[in-house]
């Protein structure tokens, strides 16, 4: 039997669980004081759901689960007679989850009408991606979204970015920056231009990645996709502009409303964090989810290079399922890139909830000893341990693990220096 | 698409997510309070792994994953070419676990290093089973299990025992029984009445049966097993005699050195629990698991049918990874029949970490909102809600959420009668 697990998958040992747990009991707070629910979806759906919907790139990374008894017999003799079409959609059913917003959008579709309007919801949970293995690159791993749904106002983005500004202090990341953008703002600014207007997607994943190619890649590359020279010049000149600040933005496109929206979340946030975080704003950001329709987000650390969390506005997905539009906008924290942040800076014990102390016996004894621990398990978790021969080396080792001390039922006691 | 989650899986509002969040929260604790260390593990294993486990019948209920890319077309070839075995066993490399032991194990044998022996781990996660789908059947589900590994002492049975029963007083499971018994005793005691060794298995699984078809029903079986009359007679005379005090027991057994250990087990929980919790010694208690050694125990409510927690020894797993045979004990609490139980008794808003206050205010003026909800978020969790036309119905909707008042950014408040 194999002793690892799986490819793309962790054990967490006790000390890595308490910093997961820590992280994860941690953001739920927070999120639940600022007034979210939390809600608890599957981590399978439907095959069709998963194939249907919206997830871009993920749609190629899906765990798919085998069928089972008559339908994998059949299934496996129409391969067997040379019937089956090749592509093992028959052999599957349904799949793991590869984000949190298609189970979301489909919970809402159901159970909207037991929810508040607009309904404020946390999911806090495992998804699946069957990305090729490398070092950082996880197929099971946690997402930690809040979402509003049902509210097209501003104030939704408002209250998504301080309450998850306020759940990244308290976890103790401190600076960090948070990028703004509205793809709607985005889009007239490229018709502006005079690129087509069903060709703006395109232009948007080349856009995307002027971090990576700088300037001179993303114009050579919409030269290569065959746009107007002319577009493709003016978009040049815009960045070389770049940054364009908010307040100037507005002479880029015919439709400037997209941009007042913006400076009002900046000013309401700015407002409410007394300065400490102010949105910027950055004509560049686009975010690779295909389904965002409005503004977008993305949080920077000031410590660590990548996004540390990211979201924004969808308002056409939830009519996927129930037929007519509802506003929607999440914000997604990072807890993967945070945990492993976190973890090399933390020390053992660091993120346990209570301290720990030991119960020294011996064998035979345990009702002494349980009884002796039970008059300490207020304040602390409790271990017992028989005695062991060589008592010096065991209680090394127990100040090692992060114990603060030991009782034993012999009288003995003892507080470990710090 | 479709709204409604994948057959046996649910999705859980937030009244039920929050009783969930409450028993999960509330078990570890109490488990973490009696020394125990949480780690977390995969929900996916090597396929190998599961087939090779000793899950008895729920290696019949596994959800495998279907390979991906090359593999999944050379296997579809060969099938499409007719040089496949027909069982679908190339198709899938791994699947979702349908229990926490097998991981359990396999986590030890590849971390038992870095553990305290011995180690003292808590597990609470999801198990996936392709159960037929009924009412109550599950196939996505919660287990929280405790387990000691490296210890074959008594003690670690005692502390189980006593840790779970504090675990389930504490999410207010009043009532419960506890019954013990020890496969090897009951093994002993089938020797004794002339069941050759090697049927031993075969005739505790008709004697689990006692609950459902009865003395006669049991009798009949073991004789339409072909059983030997003399035996079978026997038995006929013992489960007459039952229930048998563990005192008498050694009367039927060649070796009632684990009478004596049971008896020290009952003594201890017994001395701790002040009488409150002693366990009852059931020699017809077997559980359904094919993997254990010693000692089995099944916590029964007195309000409620079925069992509400179970587990037992299982000396021999963690061998098969190790090669080495490692004593190994554990306790799972049934956290789905617990969380139906209190499902339907529960009130809403009862099992909120914390109370719920409303600030209402005027569209745009999210910043003042949030500043007042501030005042109180140290208290309450805090919810922003825009005023509605119809106020008075907005109020009612509240209360009836559960939240306990609202402040209003003009100035009024109001605290909900109960």
């Amino acid at each position: 039997m194999k002793t690892t697990p799986v490819k793309g998958t962790n054990d967490y040992l006790p000390k890595d669980a308490a910093l997961r747990d820590f992280l994860k009991d941690t953001i739920l707070s927070v999120y639940q004081s600022h007034g979210f629910e939390h809600i608890i979806t599957p981590a399978v759906e439907d095959a069709e759901n998963l194939d249907k919907s919206d997830g871009g790139a993920n749609l190629n990374l899906i765990f798919k689960i085998l069928t089972r008894g008559d339908k994998l017999s059949e299934a496996l003799e129409s391969y067997a007679s040379g019937n089956a079409d090749g592509n093992g959609k028959d052999l599957s059913d349904m799949g793991l989850r590869y984000d949190l917003t298609l189970p979301l959008c489909r919970f809402y579709s159901a159970n909207g009408a037991s929810l508040p309007t607009p309904a404020k919801l946390i999911q806090i949970d495992r998804v699946y991606r069957a990305e090729r293995p490398q070092k950082g690159r996880l197929r099971e791993f946690m997402q930690c979204d809040i979402d509003i749904i049902g509210s097209s106002s501003p104030d939704s983005e408002v209250e998504l970015i301080v309450t998850t500004s306020r759940a990244l202090e308290k976890i103790g990341i401190g600076g960090f920056r948070i990028k703004i953008n509205d793809r709607s703002l985005l889009r007239g600014v490229l018709l502006g231009m005079g690129f087509p207007e069903d060709a703006l997607d395109s232009v948007c994943v080349t856009f995307d990645k002027l971090d990576k190619i700088g300037s001179e890649g993303v114009t050579e590359e919409l030269t290569e996709k065959g746009f107007d020279a002319g577009a493709v010049d003016k978009f040049k000149e815009f960045l070389a502009a770049c940054p364009i600040p908010l307040d100037k933005i507005g002479e880029y496109t015919a439709d400037p409303a997209a941009a007042l929206r913006l400076q009002k979340i900046i000013d309401d946030v700015s407002a409410i964090t007394k300065g400490e975080v102010v949105p910027c704003f950055d004509i560049s950001l686009v975010r690779g989810q295909g389904y965002y329709t409005g503004t977008v987000f993305e949080v920077e650390s000031t410590d660590f290079k990548g996004a540390i969390a990211g979201g924004g506005r969808y308002d056409n997905l939830i009519g996927k399922f129930t037929g007519r539009d509802v506003p929607a906008v999440g914000f997604s924290i990072g807890f993967e890139r945070i945990f492993s942040i976190l973890k090399d800076k933390s020390e053992n014990g660091a993120h346990r909830a209570r301290p720990r102390l030991a119960v020294i016996y011996d064998e035979g004894q345990v009702s002494g000893a349980m009884a002796l621990a039970d008059t300490v398990r207020d304040e602390y978790d409790v271990t017992l341990f028989v005695r062991q021969k060589k008592f010096g080396r065991q209680l090394s080792r127990l100040e090692a693990d992060g114990y603060e001390g030991f009782l034993s039922t012999d009288g003995e006691r003892k507080t470990f220096d710090k």
